[in-house]
């Protein structure tokens, strides 16, 4: 099976399911084993044993099950993905191929002020007139920075060179495999409201195939509060 | 799909593979993203880039898949199992549950002497006699031992406790989870002639499953001398 | 600097720490790299840091230290220390060493009797006669398996198969290096009222460690419900 | 103790150790706790403990030990060096803070042409007119990104939108925790000469302070050819 999911007309942003071994029995089986039993199906009794884990913060049952995704995202966004560790990344190399010309450019109405101190910011519309200054400076500030790379490539500069000029907006690709318990970590931060927007976008598409996966994990987190097991 | 091995006729010894996500297009693909590149078969190029991964030590593509499985075996063979941090692991509960009437019990065959150094051990076959007199003296003493275990339950004590006179012999089931990376590091380990030959026979058990999943990271992780990437 | 901490007359249980690499400071600086700051000394605002990241969730800036201990405990107890992943372990190993006449023999009034449901244990005192019974059969299985023990090692048997008749109840000991972070949570989980008594003594000695070393870090986590970040 | 390594006339790059628990005899006592046994000094026995350990890849041993280093390097020099899952990472944050005016700029002579193909990459020196253009390009679109980066920040963007057109050649800082197990790794995948200089320039200064802190263990890793244990 797959889905994906884009983020804008253009196709640079998507979140692509790839692969998974993922269902709410495996939770079950994995907390049963304790006592020597099994399940083959989801009954009463199974919603409410993933509803004790999760409230207990049993964090190890909800290990046994593994999603693939396939993401393309800006730099920016992946930085703060790669931070997660338990799980595994490969990604594409500025040192091994040409990059594209694919940036993030916000749309004027996308560009916000920051307001507050760390730990509870919020964000307020830019004015309109200064928003469109700001997204068009952006975008220019991105053509300008291919043209360049392309021509320092053209001079005969290493690819790993030439990339330094790129701005961390350019859009990479990355598969990443995850189990349930890191990937509800992750979208506990990163569906925060004070998760930084572009990321927001990409975790709730990542939650919406959780939600579809394991609905009953899925719902069991929600219910909790969404923090992490 | 799942698979079970039996290890004995008991059935107190079994591998079974409870669920799974492994093929070898996604070390292929995981790899290829680098050059934003995608793979649908495994033709001779994909088998090359396989064996190129293994041979230069690239671990990480071999990780976007995964393996969950179900197991029986003796508490001493799962104390080295659990040593293996990367992976996923659930297990029976001798606080919460009684332990059953299963315990490791050598034919006289299976019974050896140990020769040589650390790092350099040989077993030989223990004399016929000798084996046959320890064989049943193990035998002799699980029963004894399990019949404590039950009069200790009997007399009130706690399983908590009562399972302190239960030998390491005793059967434990437990599942684990984990991607081929890890378990390529767990069949070099525990696959090895130096391993202890009754956790030796299951992790050849799991290899048979994973040779079976991914065929051509299996013979790649083999031709190169199985050793870990 | 080294620390033991002795859980019985005849030395058999204890926690030793062996060295570290932990203060308070190390939890500010770390987190206020996120602004190119820097503290060296712990003032009021420091104090306030490290209960903010606590109350937050705010798990990185506790992984920055290190503690390296050595303990001695029964089997049954370093089973479940050893399920904790983010740390490093090595023990000893009773395939290359002859292993010790020291086992878990609990004295009468240690016995205890289990109501309740998984989950929501009880523990009671038995009766003290046959707490009496039970304690006198438990030691004199100990005497009898370590006996059989020698006897199989005696007759030729490789020290890897003769200890499979040892009880759960034996000594072992090992190394373990653990940051704070993964540190709270073993001792949320093994100095809860649900943890087994025999785990939580050590787990209480570990935090004894941990409130010398890092006495703001460790407020901060109790004043928070001890829970993990 | 600290020790600071400057990478340049100007600061901007810096590996400092920050905080240590390191010593070759923490190698040997955790290996040798698998004997019960103890050193309280490095002899000739324990030197050819540490070999034989790190010659048949025991990994573990290597493990109980801890280095903490800050670091300032530029972002795609960072991005390599987070990649490394076992170790402990903070970084400062482009949300939080004023990314401050400091970039990678490479002078002529360090500005080379790739050659051959992936996994087989050689790099030679650009010719030095091209060179002395494609430098001075990059140091005025630094310039250039960052009075944008500024402007932006002017017209009131936050700075998590504003940052998106910073060029990954800017600087950052950030703290590592890591035991030398995970270290070596690292080493021997960033010392390589596949390695980007760039990031192997610090790979070598992180590697002068291992072999500072832990000689026997460093060497033995030298003499089997870097491997990662």
């Amino acid at each position: 099976m797959t889905q994906t999911h884009d983020l804008d007309q253009a196709g640079s942003g998507f979140v692509r399911l790839d692969g998974h071994m993922a269902d709410d029995l495996s939770v079950v089986n994995s907390a049963r084993v304790s006592f020597a039993k099994r399940s083959t199906t989801m009954g009463d009794a199974e919603v409410g044993l993933v509803n004790f884990l999760m409230r207990e913060r049993h964090g190890t049952p909800f290990e046994h099950n593994s999603f693939r995704f396939h993401v393309s995202c800006p730099l920016f966004v992946a930085r703060e993905w790669f931070r997660h560790r338990v799980g595994s990344f490969n990604e594409f190399s500025a040192r091994y191929a040409e990059v594209g010309d694919r940036f993030f450019a916000p749309a004027p109405q996308q560009i916000r002020r920051q307001e507050g101190k760390p730990g509870a910011y919020k964000f307020v519309p830019l004015e309109p007139e200064l928003a469109g200054e700001a997204s068009g400076l952006i975008s220019d500030h991105n053509e300008q920075a291919y043209a360049l790379y392309k021509h320092l490539l053209w001079l005969g500069v290493a690819k790993e060179l030439a990339r330094t000029v790129l701005p961390v907006g350019m859009f990479t690709e990355f598969y990443w495999t995850v189990n349930a318990r890191s990937l509800m970590n992750f979208l506990s931060l990163r569906t925060a409201e004070t998760a930084q927007q572009e990321i927001r976008q990409y975790a709730l598409l990542v939650e919406a195939v959780f939600a579809e996966m394991m609905p009953v994990t899925h719902k069991a987190w929600r219910d909790n509060g969404s923090i992490c097991p």
